[in-house]
């Protein structure tokens, strides 16, 4: 079943900028972009429950097929009629193809003509990913979005690496949108299909895979092959670059990214959507994110710091209801409740941050705004 | 300042048992009794934050003096103005004296005149507990009930050393009192002073330390010296012969106990308040109690269980919302969300034993309803 509205709109475009601003319509409500997707790698986000996700406002959230079809199984989320209800997420959900995982995860990687091979990074049990049945497990997953499979070449790879990786990513893609086409969703609600440019750092290659994928007249398109390891101002080049080609009514995806300040740089250039392990993984390792910069919550100059939370500007339970001093001590007496607490405030920044860089590209204000922001975190 | 109403009102006696119902105040507010009362040892409930404690509606929660004095220091507590603003615990709270933990954390014990010396568990630093700086360190952390500082002799002693220890004890229990006495509390609400019955498993000196601290007309009594190794019959039948000699008005609490089992068998000999880290502490190994009994949710048998809660029977936030099978997904999965939502189970159901309990005993039918729990759990 597809809905009769228009997957995405576009609402605005800054008069100064690439920045936009939009909604997509999903059967499980609206998404407001630009928009942060916390990653819920196995059906969970780290140590929050998906009420207090709820209560962050995350607007959607995303989950790795790879680890999904490890454990437990697309079979199972399938007979609990897919992944929202498996782990009681009413809100939209994402779920990415496998590639990357299969190329940074598993122990060993064969790409053949089928597909690729790969051993479980849990067991070593043996495996095939094909387009197909990606496809197929995401049907059983019933995502909202569901990401085309890709092959992740490493950087640096010459041209003609990159050009072949590229050729077998097209390929996939193809196959994976015929399969999708003549294989209709197992739930009352749309998959709506996501085409992942590669092309590495080579802009007549990212170039290609645009026009490829535009012939395709996907329902959106990801930036991938990102964060493998290159330069962040190259990473924001290859952005800039392709959302030049880029059609401007379907949402535009930038694949694990990125810091603060790479979302607000990703959104200048025209990026709509984000995804990243960041905010969790930092909180749980002694790092939050607050509106005037990093602040690392283990150190001794907290100890004592009863009167401030970790972002006085945040309107998160964390910061509403605790102090630095308590949120540290909590880290250092080995208390697991400093996960749920500094993830909660984390998730909570990064969504907020999106909110507000929504309402400044409405209002016209989002250049200034940003580089105000950018200014204070450089220091 | 005392509060003009009396601590503790004794509601009723059941006709067929000893099984009481009551209720205490606090400038916290009110208690009902029988209670249950989760361990939040250094100022956190394990994995659990404030808000889901209220919410499955824990009365009064624990913090463990030993530790809250190692780490963050009682001065700290003392600067945030107390350890329920500390926490962000806005309900009654006990802390124990760290008798217990001294013997049972530290690396060395030395039992002097003067009180005891012991080295941190963490480092290994050097420090003196006196029943004098015990109450003032519970003077500095604010708690609504306080515990006098006990000696706590291994099992198996000899009556011999039993006696010595009591007498130590009972010397620590008066200079205590006497403390307190002369230092009011810090904080704009009342501390009531619980002393602490030892004497192992003999009945002449738990007559003695009874009548002792009988003397003192305390606001309310513990018995100590519990769950250190001895047969559990030998408990249940100390402390049925401990609450023949202690005073009905006042409240009575079993220190350290216990699985649901012991909870309805000391509830039955007269026992009004209990502590334990069971729930939490199980929740996280893989095991959690139903009205049922016991579930192993690691279990292969679970994996596919997707229609049933952990408890059919349960009203808490997990049984509301998850399937076995993702519980136990999320376990394997090695996601912290795991340990949170199961300790929300596990809380919740002491929690609701007791409730079930109290109302059991004003009914007048508790021993049946207990009788056929305790049957269907030796299943």
């Amino acid at each position: 079943m597809q809905s009769s509205k228009p997957f995405f709109k576009l609402e605005t475009t800054s008069s100064s900028s690439k920045a936009r601003a939009g909604v997509f319509h999903t059967g499980h409500g609206d998404v407001k972009t630009p928009v942060f997707m916390p990653v819920g790698t196995a059906g969970s986000i780290k140590a929050v429950s998906p009420r207090d996700m709820i209560e962050l406002n995350a607007q959607i959230i995303l989950g790795n097929t790879y680890h999904l079809f490890l454990r437990p199984g697309c079979e199972l989320v399938n007979k609990a009629g897919g992944l929202h209800k498996f782990i009681n997420w009413p809100r939209p959900m994402l779920t990415d193809s496998g590639g990357f995982q299969v190329w940074s995860l598993s122990k060993m990687r064969k790409i053949t003509a089928e597909g690729v091979q790969f051993r479980s990074h849990i067991d070593g049990s043996p495996f095939t990913f094909t387009p197909e049945n990606v496809m197929e497990s995401q049907r059983k997953l019933g995502a909202d979005i569901i990401m085309a499979f890709d092959d992740c070449p490493a950087y640096p790879s010459s041209h003609q690496e990159i050009s072949d990786s590229l050729n077998l990513t097209l390929n996939y893609t193809n196959r994976a949108w015929n399969w999708l086409k003549e294989h209709p969703a197992l739930y009352d609600y749309p998959q709506y299909f996501f085409g992942i440019v590669q092309g590495g750092l080579f802009k007549d290659l990212r170039k290609k895979a645009i026009e490829a994928l535009i012939e395709l007249d996907l329902p959106g398109y990801a930036i991938g092959g990102l964060c493998v390891g290159e330069p962040i101002p190259e990473i924001y080049e290859i952005a800039d670059y392709s959302t030049d080609f880029l059609p401007s009514q379907k949402p535009r995806y930038a694949m694990g990214m990125g810091t603060p300040k790479d979302l607000l740089q990703m959104i200048l250039r025209g990026i709509d959507m984000f995804d990243c392990v960041i905010p969790t993984r930092n909180a749980r390792n002694g790092m939050v994110w607050t509106w005037d910069g990093v602040l690392h919550y283990k150190a001794a100059r907290y100890a004592k710091d009863l009167n401030n939370p970790l972002d006085p500007n945040c309107d998160c339970y964390t910061c509403k209801n605790f102090s630095r001093a308590y949120i540290r001590h909590l880290f250092h007496a080995h208390e697991l409740t400093v996960f749920q607490l500094t993830s909660i405030h984390n998730l909570r920044f990064f969504c907020s941050l999106m909110e507000k860089a929504r309402e400044k590209i409405l209002e016209g204000t989002f250049e200034s705004w940003a580089g105000e922001l950018l200014k204070k975190w450089e220091q």
